[in-house]
């Protein structure tokens, strides 16, 4: 089927976005010409806007429309403690969570030696730099639960121990409402093996 | 989680859209922050091409960038069968199978009395209107097979009877490669109510 261009052009643009399959894109290419003409060029320009006015935070690394960002100048947060995650999208999960008032350090990827990736390409320098120069007492690395993520968290704490900063990692084990039955083998055993006393 | 003002007007922009939920509506926006400005610009500018380009055809109010569209004005069509369906989408369907050679015309819609959508509500008017002023000879329903797109293929056929065009309906039953154990009643029973002899 050939579609009409400018059609054809926004089903492509569609499909190339994660998650965004043939179909999807047809279907959501369809609802954008179904659409107010306002609607729709609010949509293109929150996308042109984004792109203008987001840039990345100079001390953290975190998304952000100013530089530095909300959270590094915030005065109730808790500067003590700094937790380092892989991407801005993982500040956003340890936010919605609400428990958490330090502050944030961005890597921007974890260290994969495989796809080439070593502590110079990711923000592990500049993590570095900031706990020279404040008194930070504790990093949390809340990398990603996997080889890549495990290895970056061992990485940092071995860099920072001859410095006397605390490092800790989050804990692995059951999630909330899961099932002992649907666990995979890792998982159980790490939840067994980090068990407390009640 | 208050994420930074132009991300949030973004994701909320993104949700909108049909069958993007809040989850793959933060993801597509950090998505469009990780892009290139200038891919990122040629989706912007593709959605707003897309609405300012594309309108309908006159004739067969398909989507189209051009008065009449492409199918009318091809020489290639059987102008003697017009295919008649709900969405422009359908259209799209019936094209990407390339079985097709007719014309086609897109009601915009169905009857549908409890939502208060009657005759003068879709482009049916503007079917009749064709057919007085060309050779149509058979005309297709395929409306969806649900009881809105039944009961509008019921009324166009009970509508051209008095003129003399003949008037079909798609088939009914298994679709290929379906499983009999799992068909449901209805279209179960359309199946064999329609079998024929081999």
């Amino acid at each position: 089927m050939q579609y009409i261009a400018p059609l054809a052009k926004l089903i492509e643009h569609f499909r190339s976005l994660p998650g965004i399959g043939a179909k999807t894109a047809t279907r959501l290419a369809y609802h954008i010409l179904d659409m107010d003409v306002e609607k729709a060029k609010a949509l293109a320009n929150a996308i042109i806007e984004a792109k203008e006015k987001i840039g990345f935070c100079n001390t953290c690394f975190d998304l952000s429309d100013t530089n530095p960002c909300k959270i590094c100048t915030s005065e109730n947060r808790d500067r003590s403690i700094i937790c380092v995650v892989e991407q801005p999208r993982d500040v956003g999960a340890m936010e919605r969570m609400r428990d958490f008032k330090g502050l944030y350090h961005v890597l921007h990827g974890t260290l994969s030696p495989l796809e080439g990736i070593g502590p110079d390409d990711i923000r592990i320098k500049e993590l570095l730099n900031r706990l020279y120069s404040s008194d930070v007492k504790e990093i949390i690395m809340a990398t990603n639960p996997n080889v890549e993520g495990e290895a970056t968290a061992m990485y940092v704490a071995k860099l920072l121990k001859p410095i006397g900063i605390k490092v800790t990692r989050i804990a692995h084990g059951l999630p909330v409402g899961g099932d002992l039955e649907y666990a995979d083998e890792v998982t159980l055993s790490k939840a067994l093996e980090n068990r407390r006393e009640i």
